[in-house]
């Protein structure tokens, strides 16, 4: 390729870049982003070659553009680019949640909406911006295309390979299929650890609770550390998706409850076992 | 001490002895328990000096007896011990549930009730078995004494005192304090991680989902690979006061999806924001 133009220049963007640089794979990376220091420390850092300055003028002549800036950001950056966008520019980006992004992309993109392909990495980000960026942050990791109508094959084929060129494992779902996974396997486990922490936070006697907590509840607690803004986003950008979820959960909570109040041995017996071979063969994948 | 014997040579109660012993604070350690393999192998890796196979002799001269075996087990273990117990004779346990101990005590120690103080050693078990102990599993590690009203200052003192030659911090609590305690900061996420498991387990698209789970997932349910039997009976020995956390989780999880529901975004921060907050203060203690 030879120009990729990057929106969000931190560790989702700044990775991206450094992957497929370490590739020789691309001839130009131009950074766009809110911040003048955050992009300066990136093209110190080697991740970017210029500083963008002009929109119009990078993006047509762009062979890919990635938006990795948070999602709630990015029905202003579909519009400020779809003017402008060449015949042979794809577009895709990094949010995690799809469904919203999607919607974003085809109320602010018009005709071109089938130069976008939607894109989750499952990268983990204990920490953030340019400086945290890695070029092996892909590598053996998911990521989750999730291609619309109206992309052509050859579409989607160019930016899987893109993320391929990254180390990145590629797969595809819908973006509603993606939706609900995330909900189910990600989304609903954040709020319940939230959930968790918040009831004991609003106890009287919290610090007496909290002197005896141990490794489970470290481990069980470990995501409740994540962004309060992030997880806000997240959660109402897969709202729907993440209440059934919850209402789900309720209904098998209820079901462990009933266990309790009528002494079933077994069933709970039956729960924890089912749960703990579910639990123990997927993580010896 | 002259002679400690240990009823139950696994993990805890072979950590104990080995801890005594690296202290020299202990003449002669005795094991009894239900596999006779198992005790052979303890004697072996010198945890205990002789395998004891008459609970009268054994019990009558004893400093101390660790009840180290299941919970389940205790019941029938007091009624064993009590007629025979020397008026030195102290008595405490290993059990993660308290008023249930307390009470089996009660039913059966009769009169000698006094000599018994319970025990909640908060020491990690990913291993179990006589192989699995360590001279150092309770340094700096919480154990709570849980006396009862009929214990003489004395004779707490005495089992406080064990307890911290094994290099544990010790703290009391009633026993109706302690199973609270720990209804809320290990019993509950113990299930709800379980339940997240169990519902995701039944489902058609399982497997797909769980191809997707990643770190968080990982960490939420680490404990769901806890042993069942054990959280089966953990869970109804301590059934009051986990149905109690179980509906005010309920109640909590309720205002989360009501937040959702009314899209209120402030609500949602704000419960985030708490829950980390509070969630970091702790881990950084």
């Amino acid at each position: 390729m030879n120009k990729v133009v990057i929106f969000g220049v931190g560790l989702i963007g700044g990775s991206f870049a450094l992957a497929l640089r370490k590739e020789q794979a691309v001839h130009e990376f131009v950074g766009f982003g809110r911040s003048a220091a955050s992009l300066e420390q990136a093209k110190q850092l080697g991740i970017i070659d210029r500083i963008g300055d002009d929109v119009a003028r990078e993006v047509c002549d762009a062979d890919l553009i990635l938006l990795a800036t948070p999602v709630a950001q990015m029905a202003e950056l579909f519009a400020r680019i779809a003017p402008h966008l060449g015949t042979h520019t794809l577009v895709t980006d990094g949010g995690s949640t799809k469904c919203d992004v999607v919607a974003a992309a085809r109320a602010n993109l018009g005709d071109k909406i089938a130069q976008f392909v939607p894109a989750h990495p499952i990268a983990g980000a204990e920490k953030s911006g340019a400086a945290a960026a890695l070029a092996d942050l892909y590598q053996a990791k998911k990521v989750v295309l999730t291609p619309i109508p109206e992309n052509s094959k050859e579409t989607v084929a160019r930016v899987r390979k893109a993320w391929e060129l990254c180390g990145a494992v590629v797969s595809e779902l819908t973006p509603q299929q993606h939706d609900e996974v995330f909900a189910a396997v990600s989304h609903l486990p954040h709020l319940l650890s939230f959930a968790l922490v918040h009831d004991l936070a609003q106890r009287d006697n919290r610090d007496q609770l909290l002197s005896f907590a141990a490794s489970g509840f470290r481990d069980f607690t470990r995501i409740a550390a994540s962004s309060p803004e992030m997880w806000r986003d997240i959660s109402l950008a897969n709202r729907d998706a993440l209440m059934r979820e919850v209402k789900r959960y309720a209904d098998e909570l209820y079901v462990v409850y009933q266990a309790l109040e009528n002494k079933d041995a077994a069933k709970l017996e039956e729960i924890f076992s089912l749960a703990r071979e579910v639990r123990n063969t997927w993580s010896q994948q």
